[in-house]
Parts: structure tokens; C-alpha cells; sequence
């Protein structure tokens, strides 16, 4: 936290070594990290928990280690997310500590318990097929330090399903939605909830799904003004973006 | 309905005019329409209640009044789809019974008055901006003969006010559901009601609901099993199946 | 079908253990499922004869048999699509009566045998490929008690094939189109008969057929009016709709 | 907020007027809206100050103003988006207080100017066509009570001019980020907050921009998690989601 | 005709004023349309009847005029497609024996009668909206010097309008078939001949026709293995085609 | 080629056992084939040298030599394209006179070697990649009796190579050009000719070509008019289009 | 270019006024604009000629008569693009020596007539629509200081006619190509010459050109890796590249 | 270097045994290679280090082996790329001296170490998935003779990160800029520096970055006009247009 260069500039200034117009040339070739700008990643490791996060998927189970043991020795708290049994393997090799999340697919490294989320987060996800990413959502959210609750299969064609839900819901302080096929849940949920919404969408779904496209195009559409969307199968995304408005 | 050309053919057999292999040869020859497929047309006329449609859009007020006329000859019922008060008032001149459904933009005869469906078909829509299309499909499903209701404005973020209609939903034989934006209302009423339900995706939003695009692949991708779909703003043609299924 | 709870409401009320409204504002508390709408879907299992499908594609044999055996206990008919010898092999071992359906890669358990349509539904498909896809509409509609028929490899490009089918056609009550490639054959499927088609693209075809796009906007696109569409590859919902359609 | 039909219905049953079973029997059928979603709706306008919102593009001037007129009656505040000067001389005539904010092509009735948010939303824009749908955003939060400001002008390939305005997004309790062509702005923001940034992609641009899909695109995939999206052009959905994290 | 400038070269070589290597220095360096390659053009001049079409369409009447005007100087035909009324009248200002052919928005200049085709070419269009594109492909095909015959109005849903008129399609030597909507009568009509179809997809359609996309992926995905297809609209293309053909 | 049925009737109605009435109600249903159309059928068969081809991709080489076997029963020629070596080996097996074309990745029985064209078929390959394609669109036009020359290698990057092969260009009665990548070939070629140019797309390249969009989209918007274009790898329907035009 | 506010900080250092522990504290918190980066955008200015450009199009004559008059007084180049015969009017009251470019739609203030360039840019046209995009970049290059030459009317389907201009071509030190449709010149240009090509595609088309996408497509996937690609009709990015490159 | 053919005919001519009439007629018919376009060709050898590279992915080890050691023959340097291990031992065994660069899978043959080019190239890569195609567009800038230096892991939501580099990226006389999902860097970076920027869309993302389609679009459409752009994952293509650049 010591930008000693710049400080060294300021020394031989006063020392007479430096005239303050030489200083003031030095400065503007001296390379940028040393401004006031590498604290801002400081500080955002500090309050965020996790400065960085692993995306297994494409990777080998060695660099998947690799880097989980290298960010395990700086962060409290470490995430891989989309990672398979194999790359859970390798890392605990490494990393003791860490635990596999199997329907989240998520490799955990979690020092740090506090709850730093103000309220609920609530995670509805329509049919089977949409667990994991609810799931991975679910995951990052708690590491991120939230309570959090998950309601399973509420999708829109059996909507007193979802109805029936509705005190967890009501106890929500963020809601994030994720479905599959026509994506029409958070649309149905934004309308029963006064909180933000985030919306997922699901590549589930097959024919004209188009790999979570349909879903996708249908949360952008949401007639609800209280849901914004991520990107398809983006759990991480809406358990970052809901972690960070229930620290509000 | 007296395919005149054959029977003289077996005729002149008979009376040894001519031989069963000559008969034979020209029966190959003769032009198709007088076989037996022309009564396919006459029967659908008579049972459908109009054979043919005017798509007024795109047509000057002369030309869908001059075709509407001709019809008027031969039709009892008559109907031109998404057609604006001139072309009104040039049908107007020709055909004095023709009247204007202005929130349906439809031109109509309807001279027979017979009830040919079985049950009551419900059309159900969206937002505002979804009425002329349901208007169409509630148009269209009159003039064929059916007992029709309209539901509207019952969107799904708003899921209590499409509850508060479930009595109605629940007397229908057949469901139309016209939706833009997300369009995923289909998914929703068809979890409620246990009949076909037809969906119209309509072109109504902006941005990335592409003209309709949005709604029609949430249609397509419907969770619930007995929705099929029609094409984006085709509201004739919901009306038009809905009426098939009704008479059935 | 007993809604002991509220009932129990009643009856404090009507003891004067509970005022009215305090009543009231438990009512508002209860669970949704307690009140009128958990008999929706109860009353859709009674008459649709399979409450849920079993989606076997992406699950593991093991799932699936589970899955199955756990429905086979509540309904009389249970149902796998997309299912492979594998699944099948796990489900037989659970459930000794299944039953494998190979054309339709379909996994079948039917107790119930009763005809609950009124007329027959006509398959149509237009060459080998659309066969699996064919055969799984025709599956559905049977399980779900209809008289099927199914009209093999009457592609447009050879029409005299389907016109000689006609008799056929003309006997459906409601048909099923099922075509890849270019998928024309609705439209003239639709254009010979007086009753409901339900058009299925399929995902046959290469190249610009885009993996079934290409023949489903030509279905949404027809210009017989008595064509409605389901998602791509999906016999199910076209068998579902069908049958729905043929009890009414 | 007095659900007096089915407080009737308990003291019936105190009175012996109706058994138990008879009430249960009269519950299930009673219009939904008797029961407690009825509530949603009003709760919501209570907190979030307009249940309602008037999207003027495509309704003729008259039809604007009757709305308009209708909601003021009973709505503190009232908004229409997308209005034209028409629009608002119209609206003017019946609602005398109505202002027309010129940028925003919106027409506001605030007659509550309480502040509802707990921080600071910053909207940001890119270039000069952005503004209409930043200056939506902007009053969109404005009349849901929060404290907002606008940074100007800032594209990616100036940097520098994002940069000195880093004391502004500092204070940011949500941002919200509108930008066309590229739409990497979000991005590059995202990265430098530790706060939720809600982006919505702007329609400017031309050629392969596709009205807005290619700036959708990249801000559905930005490398920043705490990115959420909105609909092209929706910058109404932007301010009101803004609004909703900035009152929790 | 007289490539002289090579042929002086070879003069100067042969009198001996330039040796052979400093003429092959020479020769790299012409302008290459002194060379063989401008006599293609010429040929092709001679042999197709215009070298060059007007697309009037984008232009003014005044640039359209002056252009047919220069070509009418060299050309025995010339031919402007898409080209209005207006159009017209500037160009029959310069050129007298110019016609208009309204149904093709086509303006005509043929001095040269002569039948260079083999056989007939017969256009066959799906609907009414088809008819200027199938108009646009039978001027070009008869301003080429042929023989065409146009069937219209049978569109695959009455699949026997389309079979009465087997003869004619039996006799031409190269069929083109211009539809919209879903595209399919390239299919139908290519599985009836034993001749090339051209077809030509037509930007008739709503909605999920996207402006004759529909219909392209459907000629494009044809079941017919003699069907080839040209660009939406692309009349003049399809005749231009067929003429060739025709002439083998 | 003996219809029969027909003649039957005509022999009862000659003897008095059937009245002309009951001979055309009986008519009326029988089934179509016995009539003209099937007639239809074999004359293509006749003519084309094949009525029908397998497509081996995605069948197993069981399937494919038993349809081989049986097809090799009535047709002098077979063909199936897109077979491996695995397909062949069991084609073998059944028909001895079988060959595979390796390049082409087909399978030809071939007895007739009749040359039913009336001059030679050019296929144009840009690339290596595209030779897959290039050579089935070769073995299609061999097996239908034409004499066929393929010229590599001659990309629109290196325009010299492909004029170096003009004199062969130009000798073509029909072109074939297959290009993948930009697909700008055709309408050099297309320039060059003065015969139709038969345009295949392959799906060779990567990224932006989309498996071969990029090259459809060129060449149906290819500035030289006597192109037109069949599918995405397409050979076989460019193989028969171009025969089918040499034979005229 | 004296940035004042850190030259104080070093000075007040200097005469021991402020430690430099002090010192780097307040500079940490400066506004950025203060430090190093404000110059960048005034070195461009000095290099590049205009820092900023003026795009017309969707702006009233009176906004672009105003940012170009204040441009004007800080630039001693100015560029106005897609400006109407308005735009210029407007502007030519307010800056007497502007003069408008008709062919490029561009409206120039050029007072520094400096050759920048070291060599000559060539821009390469392929039909007559395409004239504006070309012109567009033409007019950039030249009011950034080169020498350019344009090449008109020289489409892929006519060879001969871009070889005819080889001499031209092999004299530029950049090459521009413009072209619309198929978009495949920049791949022939791109084979014949070993400098950077830039390619521009244009919206000329009709069909499934998709106003460009086809031409955009085709210039990405060229198979001449000297050609690298900017927006659909982006005329003004493309002189600017090759100014740049031409500075080099 | 020798176009014997045409001396010989000059030769001729010179001795009397041609008439140069018949000359000029032989020249006609002479093939194109043996004119002046062959040298194109030969002098891009000379130039350009590497007239033809080969594409290893698709191709056998075998393959790539056999047409890298045919190349080795006539040029100093050959480069495979997106070349597995299997590729390059297969080459090895052919050609002693070819390299494996692991990173940018590319196999490598450079016997000439001459600096071609007047400055360095910098390639900036965004995230850890970018760096094989940063490498391939650093590998093959290198065999073409330049300097080349990369800058890792600089994406935009880190902007410090990419600010703290400015020094290296202010060297380049070009610049290379390689990013997947949103796209953005090469905005932010071309707003930075004053050379031409070409950016390189990868293929890296998931959902709907559409395999490097989002980065494509945000490429196109940045608001920095010095970036041009190549197809997704086109990283030698980018080195290509890079060297050529960097050679002026």
C-alpha cells in the first residue's frame, strides 16, 4: 500500500535533488500502477471476498489446481466455478480445505463465515435442468456471504406452484430467477415481488430454445420493470450482482 | 358437384361408343380439376363458412372492394382482414351489408348467423397494444360461427388479474392467447386449463423483442404441452383453427 | 381432495375459538397449495392420464428409472421420450410392465387401455428421418387412449404418394404433420383436409436447414389456415395437443 | 385493503347462517381478486410510487392524455415515457401540473417529492445519441424519489474522460450505464465500482450495430460480474430497477 | 475487334525496331484491356441481348432516363427493373419506343423479336403479391427472346389448382416458380417436372417470414433435387437463368 | 405401367355390371396411384438414371447396404452419398459391382455408361477443403452420363490461376463452382461464362462463416446474374441440376 | 499543456510547505484530468488533423451548423459526414469557407493542406451504389493529408475490368475496397497486391443481402489475409485507417 | 523468371516464320499463366517471406507433414497453424528444423532472421483464453520479421491493469488486439494510441457471446475509427495485415 516511487519523487524534490518541473516530467512517464489506481483491486479483494474467480470449464485439472492454490494463498475465499469431479480432485490435492458443490459444479475454499448480506436472497429456478446453474448462483452467493434459500421447481405452467411459494418470496431482499425453454418466470415472479429481480437464463431446452436464446430474448422482454438480466447459464453473475445489493 | 366429363366417359362405354382401354387412355389426359379434386374446394367452402379471405394490407381500397364484392356473390360470409376505414368505405359502396370492426381492422359479411361450434372459444390477451390481434382472432372465430369472450389486459406480471379470470378460462373449449413482448402468457394459462390453447405471438415492444421474434420462439418453447402456435400477429389464423377444433 | 385446513379454519370460526378476522388473516398466511388451486392439477392428472413426462435425454439411466418407478405408482400411465436402450434397461428393472417403444425411443407403461378420443388421429411424416419424431407424437397419442394412424414418406417433392393417402386423411378427426428439410408438407397436408394439423418441424435436413429452423418458418409461414405449430423435433407436445384436441 | 367478502363469509359461519362445508364450497368459487393478491397491486403502488406507466409511442395524443388524466386521479405520480411534444399538450390540457422533460422525451406528474433512495444513482452515456435514454433513466429515478446525477460523453476510447469523472462513480450507490455501438462502457465501469451497474444498450449506431443488438450483446457479455441488462433503449426499466436497489 | 496494339508490337519486332526481349519487357506492361479479355464482354453482348440492366429502384427518373438513353444508343434491348410510373415517363421523353410493363414495373426497349430460346419457359407463382416478381422474371426471360408462359395462383394449399395445370408445366423446358410465405411450391412443382427449376423466393409474408427469409430457407432446404434458387425478389435473376438454359 | 384397376372398372361398366353413376362414385375412391400420377414416378426413373438416392450420413452401414441391395434391384444406377468406407464395406458385401469414390465419399453402381448429356459439366473448387463437395457434385454428374472435368484450386485471391484455366471455362456447357469461406467464386466464374453457373456453398472456413452462411449469403446476392445456388455442401443437387440441363 | 495543479503540489514540496508524505496523500486524490492524460487527446488533435467528426445524419441542420462552427474555431480541419444539401446550407451561413463534397454527402473545412501521407491511397469501387461509402472515405483521406485516387465501377463479375486498372492498384501504399452485395472485390484486390487492403461493405442489396450482412460476412472470411475489415458503410473509418497506416 | 513461351513467339515473328497477325491470334489461345500474371505470384514470395501457409486443424498429420516439407523446398520460412503435437512430430521427421511454439500451436520453419519491418507490433491479449490466438498473430508476425512484444491479461473491467502499459503500447507502430466475450479492448486501446489497431474478435465466452459473435459486432461497431478488424479466432490473419503494415 506504499507507493514508495512516488514518494521517493516527492523526497529528492525537497531534498533540492529534483527541481519541481523535472518532478513533474518524471511523473508522467513513471508506469501507472504506482498512481492511486492499484488500490482500487486492493480494495475491492478487502470488501468483495474474492478478487477473482477460477472458470474451470476448458481447463485441465492441473491449471485448475494451479491457480486455486496460488489465489487460496492470498484470498480468504476461493471459487471455481463449472468444474467437474477431476478438477475437484487435483485441487484438493493442493488445497485441503476446499469442498466440491456437486449440483453447483463449484470447487469452495470458504475462510471467512461472516454474513456481510443484509437480507435474504432468494433463488427460484423452473425445471430440473436449471438446478445447477441456480445452483452455481446459490453457491456464490453464499461464499459471498449471504443467507440464502433456494425454491425449486416453480415453473409458469404450474404457476400455484409458484404461488404457493410466495411467503419465501415475499421475505426476499433479492430475488435472482433462472429458467430454461421460454424464460417466462422472472416475468411471473417480478410481478409478485417489490425487490430487484435478476433473471438467468437457461440454455435448457431444445428445437427453437437456440441454446437459451428463446429464454434469454424472453427476460430482456420482461413486461415486469424490476428484473435485469445476465448472461445465459450465467449463475456466477447473478449471485455476484445479488451479493452486491443485498450489501447495500 | 357433377363431374359431368367422366361420367360421359363411362357413357360412352356403355353404349360401346368407345373401348375400356381407349376410355383408359383418355381418362390420363384430361385436365385434373374435372377428377375429383375440385369438390375438395366446394366442400370447404360450405362447411367452413368462407373458403377464401381478403389480406386487405398492402391492397388499395379499389382492389379489396372489387374482390370483396365478388365473393359477396358467392359466399354467405365474407371477411378481409387488417383493413383501414378507406378500404371500408370503398367495400362500403360495393356491398351494403358490410360492416367495420374497427378494433379488429376487419371488414364483414355475415349473412348466415348459424352457431357451428360446440363450445366457447376464450381469447385472452396481454397488453393494449395485443387487442387489434385478438380482435382479429375474436372476429374471425364469430364469422365462422362460435360463441367467443375476450379476456384483456391480464399479462403475467401481473399474474392475480388473469386469476381472477379463471372461471371464464375454465368454460372455454378452445383458448387463444395473444402476447408480445416475453410472450408468456400461453405457458401460464395453458398450465391452468386442460383444452388447446393457440398462441399468437404479437409484434408489439421494442428493442431486442425483434418484431415479435421474442414471443414467438417463447411460444414455441411453452413448457406447457397443449400450446401450439401461429404466426407472429396471425390472428385470423388462431381464429380460424380455433374454430376448426370448436366444431369438432 | 379434502381441504382439511381452511375447513378447520371454518370450524374455530364457527366454535368462536377464532373471531372472523382473525381468520382472515391467517387465511392470508396459509400455504397456497391448501386452498382451491392444488385441485388443478390433481383434476388434470384424472382426465389427461399422465400428469408429468419423463424427459429421458440428459438424465442417466439411473435417474430416469428412478424417476420413472416413483410416477409409476401415482399414474396409471407413465411416459419416457427420448429414451435409449439404456434407460430403458435401468426403468425395466424397476418397473416390470414398461414397456420399450424403439422407433420412438420411447419408454411406455400403460395400465389404462380406454379410448378417450373421438376420432382417429392421422401421422403424417415426410421421409425416414422424421420417422422418430413421427413416432413419438403417435406414442403419445396412443398412451393418452386415440385411435392413430401413421402415413410414412409422403414428402412434397412426390405428391401423387400423398394424394393416394387421401382416403386416409380424410378419415383424421385431427392430424399430425411431421417434416424436416424445407417443411411444405402442412401446407399441403392442410390444404386437403377440413380439420385441425398440427405441424412439427424437424431437425432433419443440413446446411441452411439450420437444424430445423428452415422448416419451422416455413410452418409458421403456411398458407393454409389451419395449421398451428409446435417446437422443433417436438412429437410429444404435437401428440399431446392432438389428443387433447380429439377428446373434445 | 378490507377483503369484506370473505370476512363476510367467517361471520356467516360465527353466525350459523353457513356450515363450514358450505363456506369452504363458497371460497373456492369467489372471483380471485377477493382474496389477498388483490393487495399486491396496491402495496406496490403505495412504495413505489407509480403502479403505472404510460408508454406514449404509438398512442395517438387524445389517447395519452385520457390515460394520463385517468391514473392522476388516483397516483401521486404519474409518468409517460417516449412522449412527443404532441403527446404532451394533450396531457397538458386535462393535467395542468404535468411537466414536459424535453431530453427524456418524458411527461411527469410528481406531486410527492419524498426521497425514497438511501444513496446517489449515477447515470452514465456514452455519446451525444444516448442522452434520450439516459435522461429517461434519469427521470425515471428522479420521480421515484432518489437522488440522481448524469455524466455526459464518456466512450471507451477516450478513457481519460471516464477516468476524471472516478470521484462521481465513487459516490455511486447503483450506476446505471447507457451506451450503443460497442456498448463496452458498462465493462470498463463495472470494473472500476464496487457497486451493481445496470446497462442498457442503446439502438445508436448503424450498419452491423443492428439497432442496438450488437451493444446488447457485449454488455450480456462483459468480463465485469456486477453487470445486469435491460432491454434495448428500456432506459425506464434501467431508473426503475436503480431505483428499487437504492431503496433497500 | 483489333487488339492493335499487340499487333504493332509484333510489327515493330518483325521489322526488327524492337527485339523480342525488350517486346516481352513491353507487353508486361499494357493495360490489360488491350489484351484478350475485352472481347468476353463483347461476346457476351452479342449473345444475351443486353449487356447491362437498369435497376431503377433508388434512382431518380432523370438518372434513369439518361442511362436507358445511352444504352438504347448500343444495345437492340434494354431493360430497367423495378422502375415506377414516374420513371417511365422520363425515360419514354428520350426513348419513344420504350414500354412500360406495369405488372413487372419493368420499362422495355426491344427492337430484336427474334426467339432465341428452345422451348418454353413457364413462371408459375404461389399468391397475388407473387405476381410482380413473376412478372419481372417472364420480361426478362421474353426481352431475352423467348417463349413464356405464366400459371398463376396455385399455391400449395390447394395442391389441385396446381395439379390442373399439369400439361402446361409438362411442356415447358425450364420452369421458375416465385413464391413467399413458407416457400414450398419449388418443391412440389420440381418432384412433378423433369426439367430445371429456378426458384425465387418472394419477400411476401409477415412476421416470421422476415422478408422472405422463410421462404428462402425453404427453397434452399427443397426436397426436389432439380430445384436451384436466386436472391428474395430477385425476378430479373430467375429469368435471366432460365434464358441461358433455354439456349443450350 | 398397366393401370389396372381402372381398366377393370371400364370392363364392368362395357358388360353392364356396373351403371356409369356407380363407376364414377367407385372412382372417386380409389386409391390415387392407380391413376395417372404414378406414371409420373417411373418416367423420372426412366429418364434421370436414378429415382431416388441414399443419403448415408446418419445411418448405419447395415441400413444403408440393405436400401442399396434393394434399389440395386430395379435401377440400372445407384447411388449413396456421404458414406464412409464402413458403409461401403457392407455395400460391398451384398452388391459386388459396388465402388466407392473416396474423394467423394460415395457409393456408385454403375451399369449404364450411356453419355445422356449434350456437352460438358465444369465443377470450379476454391479450396482444398471444398474438394469433398466439388467431387460428390462430379460423381452425381458422372453416374447420370455426362462428361465432367474438375479444375482445383483457383481462389479469388489468386485470380491468375483461375484465368489460367479459361480455355476450359470456356468450353463448359454447364459450370459448377463450390466455394466455401467468402464464396466469391461464382461470380467471378459467373462473369467469365456465359452459361449458367450452378453456385455451391460449403461450409468450409471458420468463425464468421457460420458453417457456411457467409458463403450462401454471397453468392444468392452474387452480382453476376446467371448464378443460382443450392444448398449449404450441397454436391449432389449441383450434380443434378447441371445434368439435368446438359441433357436439354 | 501546463498542468499547473501537480507542479504546485512538487513546489509547495519544495519550499517546505507540505511533506512529502502529504504530498502523495493529496495527490491520490487529484481529479485525473489534472495528471498525464489530458494531453492525449491534444496530441491526436495535433497528429490527426480532426479530432473530432461530425456525423449529420439524425441531427438537425441547425445542431450540425453549430458543432461545426465551434469546431471550426479550435481545428483547422473539419468534417461533417452523411450531411444532407440542408446540413450544409445551415453550415455555410455560419463557416463561409465549408464547401460540401455532393458525391461523399460530406461537408469539409480543410485549411491545412499538408501532405501527410507518403504515399498514394487507392479506393476501389464495385458499383455505382457503392459510389457514396467510397467517396466518403475518399474525402477523409484526402482532408488528412494524402494523395487518393479512386477506381470506380470494377465488380468481381467483370474481371477484366479491375485487371484493366492493375497499373493503379500496384501504385498504392493502401488500398480501399467498397462493395456491396456478395462483398467479394476486397478478396480479388486483396490476392493482387501485397499492401494492407481496408474493406468496406455496403448496404447495397436487396433480399438476403440484409442491408450488408452478406458483404460484411464475405469480406470477414476473405481468403486474402492482407484484408482487414470496418462497419457496414462505414466509408469515414475506413479513410481514417489508412490514413493512419499512409503515415506510417 | 523467364516467359519463354512469348519470347519464342516474338522470336518467330522476328525471323519471318510468324506474320504478326498470327501471332496476335496464338497469344489469344496461349494459357494465362505463361503471361505477365504468373510473377504476382512469385514477387509475393519474394516479398512476403511465406506465400502460402497451411491450416493443420482438419488436415491428418500426415498430410500436414507431407505439404510442409513440399514447402520447405522452395521458401525460407513455413508456418502451419492451429497445429497439434501430433501435427508437429509428424513434420518433424520431414523437416529437421521446424519448431513447436505450444502456445500459439503453430509449427515453424525460419530460416531467414532478417528484420523486415521499421517497428515494433504489440499484440495486447484480454483474458487467459485469448492467448493462443494472440500468440498465433505474435508467432506469425515473428516469422514475417518484426519485433513483436505482447501484453497479457489486460481487460477492460481492469482498466489500471491495460493504463499501466501505456509506455509499451505507445512504442508500437501497430497494434494487435485480441478479446473474446464482449469485445471491448480494442475500443479502449485504440482510443489510447495513434496507429492503425486491428482487432481480432475470439471465440472465447459462453451463452450469448455466440462463439466470438458478440466480440465480432463490438469490434465493428467501436467508436474508435483507427480499429479495423478480422474474423473471430483469425490470429494469423491479424499478424498478416499487422507485418504488412509494419513493412511500409
Amino acid at each position: 500500500m506504499n507507493p514508495s516511487a512516488i514518494r521517493e519523487l516527492f523526497e529528492r524534490v525537497r531534498c533540492g535533488k529534483l527541481t519541481p518541473d523535472d518532478a513533474v516530467a518524471r511523473l508522467r512517464h513513471m508506469p501507472f500502477e504506482d498512481l492511486d489506481f492499484a488500490k482500487v483491486d486492493h480494495h475491492r479483494a478487502l470488501r468483495a471476498g474474492f478478487p477473482e474467480v477460477v472458470l474451470a470449464e476448458g481447463k485441465t485439472a492441473k491449471q485448475v489446481a494451479s491457480i486455486f492454490a496460488r489465489l487460496a494463498k492470498h484470498q480468504t475465499t476461493v471459487l471455481a466455478t463449472r468444474a467437474s469431479r477431476e478438477h475437484f480432485a487435483a485441487v484438493r490435492r493442493l488445497v485441503r480445505k476446499a469442498e466440491y458443490r456437486e449440483l453447483a459444479r463449484a470447487i469452495v475454499l470458504q475462510r471467512d463465515r461472516t454474513n456481510y448480506g443484509k437480507g435474504k436472497i432468494v433463488v427460484v429456478s423452473a425445471g430440473t435442468g436449471d438446478i445447477p446453474v441456480a445452483e452455481e448462483a446459490l453457491v456464490t452467493a453464499e461464499v459471498m456471504g449471504n443467507d440464502v434459500e433456494h425454491v425449486y421447481d416453480v415453473g409458469v405452467a404450474g404457476i400455484h406452484r409458484l404461488l404457493a411459494h410466495r411467503t419465501v418470496l415475499f421475505e426476499a431482499r433479492v430475488v435472482i430467477v433462472c429458467a430454461g425453454m421460454e424464460g417466462a418466470l422472472p416475468s411471473v415472479v417480478g410481478g409478485m415481488v417489490r425487490v430487484p429481480v435478476v433473471a438467468v437464463p437457461t440454455s435448457i431446452g431444445y428445437g427453437s430454445s437456440f441454446q437459451g436464446l428463446a429464454a434469454l430474448l424472453g427476460m430482456l422482454n420482461s413486461c415486469a420493470p424490476n428484473v435485469s438480466v445476465v448472461n445465459i447459464d450465467n449463475g456466477f453473475g447473478a449471485g455476484y450482482v445479488a451479493s452486491l445489493i443485498n450489501r447495500l
